[in-house]
């Protein structure tokens, strides 16, 4: 049995993660923390603060935001309790303080805890690598009509992934309006599909001469990052200190 | 055996026309028209002007531009022969012209003379009634890197006939980069995706709650519109004099 | 206010429909019919058969099995209660009582009640009467590895109407494995996906020279099929005595 | 400049190839080989045997059968010439030959010399190996209606790839009918759609619960077998003896 702290447990994707873990037979929640501790009706105990939390537990999952970081990286560095941050949004003098830490206790950081997004990054890396030369990069997202942020995080972490694995050779571009301009060979055109409740596609197009390569990945639902995190949490526990990534999960 | 003239026959579309008629034993082309009458060396007579040819044909096509349309209407005018046509570009008072013209000589005006795209245009018509209160529509259309207009004429055809089918109560939205405003219902989402050498597909997609309904076009040749004009040309040498569409083809 | 009797409450469907009922504010399950009453913890009365329900209602949505078509067809006569019916596998007499019926009472059938794949089968229609003379039909189908029948009722409801459409021309394939043999012209392709748990995915592919339309539907969630009833119980309620499909609430 | 022999210059791939080297200002044929010299009018020599060929040529590029490799391999011994085999078809004993003589000059061999297959095989392996413990995998592909076969040799190259990753623990399905079976998790579906001339699509699908990774290629032209296999001749002439796939190339 892995018994687990879940930080932000009374967030959109808290809930989501305690779900799946109250679900699984070999997990169990020994106590959430949230701000807002009496927000909802949790069959668990719930701290405003996870320095108030005494249950000794097996890992830490992250799904808050950046403001509750130091609390929990001090608590993670006292009782020397592996840790899974899925929250996003971070500084870097705050990814720094992450890396400080993960020399005393092991921490698994990903900003998309889904093993097919990831999956698709790896992917994605390969393949800009053998054909960027003669093959142009385009990238699709869908989401519901209500995402206030075109494109998505996700969409630009892929397209960051390709610039990096291209040492920065791409500028990105958000839509075409034209009547004379023909596509450079260094833009990346990045598109925000809107519409009804999709929760989320994202294509990654390679269009060379007479062939097109493409990487889709769809999520049919938010539970696709909790049991990511989930995966972390157990890969984790069994790790000596230091910082993962999925990458490190995807290539045990 | 349908003799035919072919009007801007040393354009590119020109030449794949000529191709299919040549390779159709059903057809003939008994004289091209072309500013440049000797850029190519045909296996038929070119004059410089349509009023310059003396053969009598069954039909006129013409993958020309607006400034021939003067000369192209005298002509059928004269000899009474039915006219196809596949020119985009003309002026409202162009457009009158034709109509003028089309009391007695049948002609036949299409800015896309393929059967798949007219097809996509009638279901997406009938989508857009039925769904349009409770779905968001959005258009995705891919085209090579050598493109210089964006979005292709074929994608704003699409999204005009939806306005003109929903009383003109859509905007067009050509890209999204925000970090925080919402779709609005009235949107359509209009995305050029370039690269390669792709011919050409375009993507209607309706979003609603928990479905989408998709409509997609993939051109694989330039062929296609060819092809459709000489079903246009073996339609219209039928009929009365009158202005007719791809919608008469179609539902004939 | 529209006060509705479910019947078959208990079942998948009808749980995914009272839901959709409760959480709607101009619409009131008044009672629920089910062989099992007792199985599940209703906020509304749950009777064994519909001639025990006393209460005084607008319209039945009946998502049950063809068992309890006796009893329904006899409570919405008597009553004179406007009748929607979800329910499939009907025998030929059995759709003869139905029609009978609707000279008495409106009778909405309809063996999908999704808004979008009725939009699908109109939109099949019109395209199979035009390219199907040129065009090869393939359809592919996906759906979770828990699905026991392949393809799927939907996939065969497309086919059919397909083959309605072109006067039985079409025969239908399921799968292909030959080393010598060419695609005929008269067959339909009809290919089963399976995997994880997708909810539901048609695509119509109608491949011409050169040019192929493709016409897709993606379900995420079975609460299409209740919206879509609910649609047709607000169609029908107004509506005179007489047998009423989805055709009719799309062209209304 | 690179002076190059085309063995099987009179086949169709074989056309396609001449085409474009004579399209490559860096490239030369210095011979063609064809078992029918005189079939088709070349602007090169056309010998019926390669050990027919006096001039001294850089690489030997072979789009012909398994019949001709005796020639071909006596021919680059000699000549000490290294060479593309791009024939598919060879049993394992001429495959110990190629080996054997790819000791004393360099041997590039690929049954699919297209850059963009080779990527989607390389994804597919890592994919697979990532995925398969939670994700079902199935196989698209879609080729026009005059293809003999189906599956694709193509198709059943990326099933064997996924089976040879997966220690051979998948059955190969082609097709699905039935009323009351489950997908079994062994299972890889390998599905032949066939119409109208679509070139080659082919795409894995892996699917998980609320995610689903799809990898796509699409071939719009023969061109792409040609091209690959001229980057395989570039390559290779560079290397010392030994036997080279696309792998080598991809990583290099």
């Amino acid at each position: 049995m892995i018994n687990i702290i879940v930080n932000g447990c009374n967030g959109a994707m808290g809930q989501v993660l305690c779900n799946e873990i109250i679900n699984n037979e070999e997990m169990n929640i020994i106590a959430g923390v949230d701000r807002n501790p009496n927000k909802l009706d949790n069959p668990f105990s719930v701290y405003q603060s996870i320095l108030n939390v005494d249950d000794i537990c097996d890992v830490i999952i992250d799904f808050s935001n950046p403001s509750h970081l130091n609390d929990l990286l001090e608590y993670s560095q006292d009782k020397k309790v592996p840790l899974v941050i899925a929250t996003t949004g971070y500084s870097e003098e705050e990814l720094i303080k992450i890396e400080n830490s993960s020399e005393t206790v092991p921490i698994f950081l990903s900003s998309n805890m889904s093993l097919g997004v990831n999956v698709l990054l790896s992917m994605v890396r390969k393949a800009a690598n053998i054909l960027s030369s003669s093959f142009d990069i385009e990238i699709i997202e869908k989401h519901h009509n209500k995402k206030v942020d075109a494109p998505s995080g996700t969409a630009l972490m892929i397209a960051n992934t390709i610039n990096d694995e291209l040492d920065n050779t791409k500028d990105f571009v958000y839509g075409r309006y034209t009547k004379k301009d023909k596509r450079q060979p260094k833009e990346v055109g990045i598109h925000a599909i809107r519409g009804g409740n999709i929760v989320g596609e994202h294509t990654v197009i390679f269009a060379g001469d007479d062939e097109v390569v493409e990487i889709k990945h769809t999520a049919n639902s938010k539970k696709i990052f909790a049991k990511g995190s989930l995966e972390a949490a157990q890969y984790i526990i069994n790790q000596k200190p230091g910082l993962y990534t999925m990458d490190n999960l995807l290539n045990k």
